[in-house]
C-alpha cells in the first residue's frame, strides 16, 4: 500500500493543468445548478429540514476529492439513501420529534461512514456481493415508485404519510378532499416544466446559435430555472401563506460537530435499529456508486479501485455527519451530467462544494421562497428514471428463478417498505443460488467407442462394464451439495449391484471443502462396507493440493488416476 | 410418486418373514432395554416429567414404521433435540411454570411434525444442506458438553439452571456448599458402572460360553442394570427422602389429544419465538437421523430417500405432539446398537414400542424409586460421545476458514447456547463461501508453444501476443463473482493498453446467472467504450443455451469460438 494508492490526488495532482481545471470547473458549475434543488429536495424526502441537503453538499464533497479515484462520481445526496434514511429514523424514532431526527440523521450518516471505512480498510468490498443484480434492480425500481408515491402528498398539498406504497395510497385516499389548489397548480406546472423545459432550453440555445456543449448545458439547468420560475410565482401571487415554501434556511456555513446524544434515551433495541439501517444504507449506496464510478471509468481506460472507493465514501459520509447532515452516496443522473460535461478528475466535486457553499452564503433569502411542490416534483421526475423496465423484462425472460428473487425484493419493498424488501431479496437469492447448486448435473459416463473420451451414457451412444461405475460431477464440492453426492452415489450402488469399482472423475472440480471431504470419506466408507473400491481420476493440480492437507488419499479404498481412460483401463 | 414409495411397508412387508421377523424382534428388546431409561433421562434433560419420554417412544414409532424407510434408525427421544427443546421452552415461557412447557413442548413437537412433514412433501430437503459438516461438528460437540455440564447438578442433588456453559459453571460454582452427598454418591456410582458394567457383564457372558452375540447383548443391558441396582440401592437404604427420585408416574398409556392452548396468552412473539426453535430443532434432527440411517443403509446396499425420511420423521413429531410428548428424532447411539443387533426392518421400531408401552403399563411401580442422579448418569455418559475431537482435528488441518466456522459454532453454543451458535455458524460457513467464490482463480492465458493449447502466463513459458487478451475464470459466473469480474476486467484493460481483443475462455464455466450476464454485458459495453472486441471462446452446450435465452449473442461486440486456438488464429 503506498501513500498515493491511499491518497489518488498525490496522483491526479501531480499531472493537474490548467486544462483539467477547466473541465472541471465548468462540469462543477452545471452540477450546481442539479445539485442545489436536489440537496433540498432529498433532505426533505429524508424527512429533515432543507439546508442539511446543502450542508451534505460541502465537506463531504471536499473529503471525497481527496481520497476518491472516481473524476466522474458525483457525491452528496442521493434519492434511496434519502428514503431508506426517513425509514430508518422513522423506526428508531416512533415519537417523531424533529430534534430527535436531527441527532438521528447524523448518527445514521457517522455509522456509516465508519462501516464503509472498515469496508475499505479491511477489503471487505465482497460484502456487497450479496446484492446480486436482480435483487438490486427490484429494489431500486420498487423504492423509486415508493420515492414517488410519497411526494404526491409534497405535490398537491396534502399531509402523507407512511413509508411504503399501501400505506401511502390509503393515506391518499383518505385525504384527497384536503387537496390545496394552488399547491397542486405549482406543483403539477413544475413536472410538466421538468419534462418540457429541457427541450424548450435546447431548441432556443440552438435557435440563439450556441454550440451543441452549450446548449446540452442550458437543458442541464431547468430544474434552478424552474425553482426560479416558481419562486417567482410565490412572489408576485402572495402565494406564501397557502403554499408550503422551504422558509427561514440559516445563513452560513454548517458548523462542525458531533450530534449531542446525551439529551436521548438510547435503548439498546434503538442503537439496534440505528445501526441496522446504517449498514443497509451504506451497502446500497456503496453498490450504486462503485457500479457507476466503474461503468464510466471503463469509457477512459481508468481503474477504480473498490476498498479505494469504500474508503472515499466512507470520509464523505463522516463528513456528512459532523455536518450534522444525512448519509449520501452518488447520485446516478449527475455522474451522468458530470461525466458528460467533462470533469475529469475528483476536483470537480471540490469546486461543486465551494460554488454550493458560495450559494448557502448569499442565496438563502432567494431559497424561503421555494416551493415544497417544487422539490417534490423535481424528485418524482428523477426517481423515474430509476424504474428499470427494460432490465426487468431481461431477468424474466433469463432466469425465472432470479425474477423470482426480483419480484419478491420489489414486492415486499412496495407494500413492506424498503429494509425488509431488501433483506428477503438477499436471502431468497442466497438460497436459490444454494439451492441450484446443490443439485449440480451428475452424469454416469462411458467410453465413447474408438476413443479415450467419456461421456454422458445418457445423451451418447457408449461402451459400459459391470464392474466399473464412472461418476462425473459437474460442480466444485462443498457443503450445499456434499450429502447430494453421498445420496446419488447411495442410489447408484443399489442401481448396480455387481459393480467392484466407482471412478469419479474430477474434472470440473476446482474445490472440495471440509464437508465434501466428510462426504467422499463417507462414501469410500459406505462403498468399502459394500466390498466396493473408490477412485478419482483427473484431479486438477490445486484440488490434490487441497486433498494432501488429509489423509484421505492415503487411506482410501482405491486410487487417484491421471486420466479417466488409464482408470477404466487399469481397473477392467 | 407410487403408492409403495409413500408406505415403504408395502415394499418390505411383503417380504416380511419368520427370520426377519426374529431379526427385528430380539433388536427390539435390547433397543427397549436401552430407551427405557434413556427416555425417562431425555424427558428430564427438555425440562418435563420423565413419562413425557416414555409418551415419546410408542406412538411415534409406530408410525415411523409405516412411512419411514430405515431399518436400523432408532427413532425417539434425542439428546441435542431435547436441550434445544428446553432452552426453546425456556426463551417462550420466562415465568416457567410446568403446566406451560407441557404445552410448550407438545406445540414445538407439533410444529416440528409439520415442518418436517411439509419438508418431504414439498422436497425441501435440501435446506438442510445450509448446515455444513464443520457447523454441524460444532455445534453438536459444544451441546454435547452444555448437556454434560446441565447434568452436574443432578448427578450432586444441586439445583441449576441455565442454557449455556458460562451460567451453568456459574451456578454451580456458587452452589458447592448445597451437595447432597447420597446423591453424589449414587449419581458417582452410576457413570462409574456405566463405565465399567459393560465389560464385567461381557467378561462374565463368555465366563458362561455365551455366544458373542449374547455376550454383546447383554453388556448393552447395563444402563437399565444400574437402573435397577440404583432402585435397590434406593429402596434398601430408604433414600427417598434424602434423593430426588422419579416419583410417580401415571400409570397407563398418553391420552391422544391436541395441546390446550386457549388457557395461555399467546403473543405473537411466543409463537415467533416457538416456531423458530421448531425450525432449529427439526432441522437438526432430520440432518442427524438421515446421516445416521444413509450410513447404516450403505452397509446394505440399501438406499434411503431424503424426502421420505423427512416425512417419517415429520410424522413421528406430529404423533408425539398428540401423546403430549416433545420434539424427537433419532439417537444416533441407540441406532448403532439396533443396527449391530441386526434389525432389519422399520418393524423393529413397532415392536420396540409395543414393549415400551407394556413397560409403561406395568413398569411404572418400580420406576418410582429410580434416582433422578442415575438418569443424569446416563446422559452424561450418551452425550460424551457426541464430542468429535478426531473430527474437529481433521477440520483443523485441512481448511482454516471451514475451521473458523466451526469454532464460532461452538464458542456460541458454548457460551451464548445452542440457538444462537448453530444460526451464528450457519450464517458464517455461508458468508465463507460466498467470499471464497467471489474471489475465483483468474489467469490470462497464452499459447504453448507448438501446441494448440493455453495456459496461464504466470506458471507456464507462453506466446503472447500484444493485440489479444486471453483471460481463464475458474468459477461459475454468478452474482457472488459478477463484480469481481468486471473489477478484473477493467484491470487488465488498464494493463493491456495496446489491446483490440479480449477473449474469455469459458471452459470451466457450468453456469451464468443474470448478475452475470448484466457484468458480461457490462464488460462487453466497457470494452467497446474503450475500442476492444469482447469475444468467449469454449462456451459449454448447457451454458450456450442459457446465454441464447438472451441477446447478449446477437448483440456483443465480438464472437463465440469453438476453441481458444480458433480464436487466437483468427483475431491474429
Amino acid at each position: 500500500m503506498r501513500l498515493d494508492s491511499l491518497l489518488p490526488i498525490l496522483h491526479w495532482g501531480r499531472e493537474y493543468n490548467r486544462e483539467t481545471f477547466t473541465s472541471d470547473a465548468i462540469a462543477a458549475l452545471i452540477i450546481t445548478m442539479m445539485l442545489i434543488p436536489q440537496s433540498l429536495a432529498y433532505a426533505l424526502l429524508a424527512g429533515l429540514p432543507p439546508q442539511l441537503g446543502l450542508y451534505a453538499s460541502m465537506l463531504p464533497l471536499l473529503l471525497y476529492a481527496l481520497v476518491g479515484s472516481s473524476g466522474a462520481l458525483s457525491v452528496g445526496p442521493f434519492a434511496i439513501s434519502s428514503i431508506m434514511t426517513a425509514t430508518a429514523l422513522s423506526v428508531a424514532f416512533p415519537e417523531s420529534r424533529p430534534e430527535d431526527y436531527l441527532i438521528g440523521a447524523a448518527v445514521l450518516a457517522l455509522s456509516s461512514g465508519m462501516m464503509l471505512l472498515m469496508f475499505g480498510v479491511l477489503r471487505l468490498g465482497f460484502l456487497s456481493n450479496f446484492l446480486s443484480f436482480p435483487v438490486i434492480t427490484g429494489f431500486i425500481s420498487a423504492s423509486a415508485i415508493v420515492i414517488a408515491a410519497s411526494q404526491l402528498g409534497n405535490l398537491s398539498g396534502l399531509e402523507l404519510s407512511g413509508s411504503n406504497l399501501l400505506a401511502l395510497l390509503t393515506n391518499l385516499g383518505q385525504g384527497l378532499h384536503g387537496i390545496n389548489t394552488p399547491t397542486l397548480a405549482l406543483g403539477a406546472s413544475a413536472v410538466l416544466g421538468l419534462h418540457v423545459l429541457p427541450n424548450v432550453l435546447k431548441k432556443l440555445a440552438t435557435l440563439l446559435r450556441f454550440s451543441r456543449f452549450w446548449a446540452d448545458t442550458l437543458s442541464k439547468c431547468s430544474p434552478i430555472l424552474m425553482m426560479g420560475l416558481s419562486v417567482l410565482a410565490v412572489v408576485r401571487f402572495d402565494l406564501q401563506q397557502q403554499v408550503a415554501v422551504v422558509g427561514t434556511i440559516p445563513q452560513g456555513l454548517p458548523l462542525l460537530h458531533l450530534p449531542d446524544i446525551s439529551g436521548l434515551n438510547w435503548s439498546a433495541e434503538r442503537w439496534q435499529s440505528l445501526l441496522g439501517s446504517a449498514a443497509l444504507i451504506s451497502l446500497i449506496g456503496y453498490v450504486s456508486a462503485l457500479s457507476v464510478a466503474q461503468s464510466f471509468a471503463a469509457k477512459r481506460r481508468q481503474r477504480i479501485n473498490p476498498n479505494q472507493e469504500a474508503i472515499g465514501l466512507g470520509l464523505a459520509n463522516l463528513a456528512s455527519g459532523v455536518s450534522g447532515a444525512f448519509p449520501l452516496s452518488a447520485s446516478m443522473s449527475r455522474s451522468a451530467v458530470s461525466f458528460n460535461a467533462g470533469a475529469q478528475t475528483p476536483a470537480a466535486g471540490a469546486f461543486t462544494a465551494l460554488a454550493v457553499g458560495i450559494s448557502t452564503l448569499f442565496m438563502t433569502p432567494f431559497l424561503y421562497y421555494v416551493p415544497i411542490a417544487s422539490l417534490a416534483a423535481i424528485i418524482l421526475v428523477a426517481v423515474m428514471s430509476l424504474v428499470d423496465i427494460a432490465a426487468i423484462k431481461r431477468v424474466w425472460s433469463y432466469n425465472r428463478s432470479d425474477f423470482a428473487a426480483l419480484a419478491l425484493t420489489a414486492l415486499l419493498t412496495l407494500v413492506q417498505g424498503v429494509e425488509l424488501g431488501l433483506i428477503s431479496g438477499v436471502v431468497l437469492s442466497i438460497t436459490l443460488y444454494l439451492y441450484r447448486s446443490s443439485n449440480p448435473n451428475v452424469a454416469v459416463i462411458g467410453k465413447m467407442p474408438g476413443t479415450e473420451h467419456f461421456r454422458n451414457r445418457l445423451r451418447h451412444k457408449v461402451e459400459l462394464n459391470d464392474k466399473i461405475i464412472g461418476v462425473r460431477v459437474d460442480a466444485n464440492l462443498y457443503f450445499a451439495n456434499a450429502r447430494f453426492l453421498e445420496d446419488q452415489v447411495n442410489s447408484l450402488v443399489a442401481q448396480y449391484p455387481d459393480a467392484h469399482h466407482m471412478v469419479l472423475q474430477c474434472s470440473s472440480i476446482s474445490d472440495i471443502d471440509t464437508s465434501a471431504l466428510e462426504s467422499l470419506r463417507s462414501v469410500d466408507r459406505q462403498l468399502r462396507d459394500a466390498d466396493m473400491q473408490f477412485h478419482l481420476s483427473e484431479v486438477k493440480g490445486p484440488v490434490m493440493d487441497q486433498l494432501s492437507r488429509s489423509d484421505f488419499i492415503a487411506t482410501m479404498s482405491g486410487k487417484v488416476f491421471i486420466s479417466h481412460y488409464l482408470a477404466w483401463k487399469t481397473l477392467k
